[in-house]
């Protein structure tokens, strides 16, 4: 049995670091994924919160991840930055890049981060929303692992392949979305198959290809079908060139892990985007997203995307995280203290 | 009754132009949206082909759009081309401004080309299409007039707002997708309605706001959804701060032409970005695309997106483009032949 206490942000985040450090990170590497695992469990985003330390630790026991990598960043045009993140995070490689991403974003009015050789297991959101603070509209997208069964196709040949999108609104938090293009999360899946409930018909394929609503069936080397029919494959597709072709990265179904045992951080290619988007807009950005925002709250759209983290945020800012005392403990005894 | 012809590509696109000209188009203007009709009508995408002409033509005699219009252009940013259509056509103002947007991108490794106060009533394919035989990957966004809900919301916000993409394949015809976001085209309820049969389950609503498989319903006041849904609204809701806030245009549901009567062609805008691939890419890029099309074919899918309009456009050049002599006839008439 469990209570619940509250925990400050900064204290959650100095945690979360000291186990990546405790696990084979470098100060730099253990600082931002602590940081950003944090904003999650804070946002009540927990399938991407304090949920995925256990994955870091795997990866990282496994070798399948490199804690102490290097990021190598290249400066290859005026609008373009790329980095090898060296088998490191893709966190840290963002960061080592994004000074010099910014600055060419705002001197030419759009910039492109490339991101290869990389692992991302947290959520894509965090990466997007902190440009739009800054007043760009940023776009993301991610290739992963063969996950996911092309419209029309027998294997898995896309990874969960998410997109993510942030525009500044004015006087409010920027307008915030990410979602995978297919049909249903990895974590969704394995949710389903603990608590014995179908998936929802035209999500996942067993593994002969067949059609099949069984969880377990999709986890025992099934597949996930992409997202919308042939619209979301068509995205998916688009993730897989973005994420990796344009990066110089792995396409989904070149990554191998069969050597890395318990490794559980997919490896990835990120593509950014970002605009200043008052170099061309004729009336302020900010002002006109705020318009349409307004519209759409007039027509009973109730929430947009991003709303709810935001409302958890504010709560968990000031009450502080909620975390169960028996989780906590683990988190201390994983932290070595 | 009527027979069917062939027709060579250049006699079609001269008849359409003659038109066009013929109903208030200057000749720049005329030559650029008949050669993109037969470019479409002779690669079987007959939805978007000479089945369009009445709909130009509409929008010219009411006065919606100016068949007349310069478009200015305007260099925003060394990677930014804004242009005001100035109530023209989209293609014109997209040709006044394509030597100085391909110029910034081949520069700074990518550009945006912005358009506004503009109307789109041709396939988005042909507009990215080009720019990956050049070697770029190309990205189109295009928000137009207030017909689709947003999901959880009652009324129409956003246009059926389509996306589209294109890459360059290492000696093959480009790798081209483009889908509207909402569940079905207009024309798709259009056919429905006139065949007496019923929409999928999911994708319209009556004119009171709810769910309806008729057809008619949703012509009569009624709406559609977006495909996918959250997912499928969410890049609606992109596309939208895309093609309106970042151009300088209006947003979907800010778009008036009940003093139009008879106008068919959406009023737009557009957002366009280029991606010069091999600046970034670690390896040719266009390699790497056909490296990932020969995997989805090894893994059943047995076509791509695109491949049915160039398997077409094959036969149709060799062969002419096949048009009902009655059509013909009609063309004939209102060219003034």
């Amino acid at each position: 049995m469990s209570g619940t206490v509250h925990i400050a942000f900064e204290e959650l985040s100095a945690l979360l670091r000291d186990i990546l450090a405790a696990h084979g990170c470098r100060p730099e590497v253990a600082a931002c994924i602590a940081e950003t695992c944090a904003i999650a469990e804070r946002d009540g985003a927990h399938s991407h919160g304090v949920f995925r330390i256990d994955g870091y630790i795997a990866s990282l026991e496994a070798g399948w991840v490199d804690g102490q990598a290097v990021p190598v960043v290249e400066d290859v045009a005026p609008g373009q930055v790329r980095v090898d993140a060296m088998n490191g995070f893709t966190l840290p490689a963002t960061a080592a890049a994004r000074e010099l991403f910014v600055a060419k974003a705002r001197r030419t009015g759009l910039a492109t981060l490339l991101v290869r050789n990389s692992h991302h297991l947290s959520a894509v959101w965090p990466d997007v929303e902190p440009f739009a603070r800054e007043g760009f509209v940023a776009l993301s997208m991610i290739n992963s692992m063969a996950y996911v069964v092309p419209h029309g196709g027998r294997d898995a040949v896309y990874g969960t392949n998410p997109i993510a999108f942030a525009a500044p609104r004015s006087g409010q938090n920027p307008l915030v979305f990410d979602f995978a293009t297919s049909a249903l999360s990895h974590g969704d899946v394995q949710i389903a198959a603990r608590e014995g409930k179908d998936l929802p018909a035209g999500s996942g394929v067993d593994a002969q290809g067949q059609p099949t609503t069984d969880p377990q069936a999709v986890l025992d080397g099934g597949a996930l079908l992409t997202f919308g029919g042939h619209k979301g494959s068509a995205l998916a597709l688009m993730i897989e060139v973005m994420g990796a072709a344009l990066t110089g990265g792995k396409f989904s179904f070149e990554v191998d892990w069969s050597d890395h045992p318990g490794a559980a951080t997919p490896h990835t290619g990120q593509f950014f985007l970002l605009i200043d988007p008052d170099r061309g807009a004729t009336r302020p950005f900010a002002e006109r997203v705020e318009t349409l925002v307004r519209q759409l709250h007039a027509t009973g759209v109730e929430r947009l995307p991003g709303e709810r983290r935001y409302a958890n945020r504010r709560h968990n800012s000031l009450k502080g995280i909620p975390i169960a005392t028996d989780q906590l403990a683990r988190l201390r005894s994983l932290a070595g203290r």
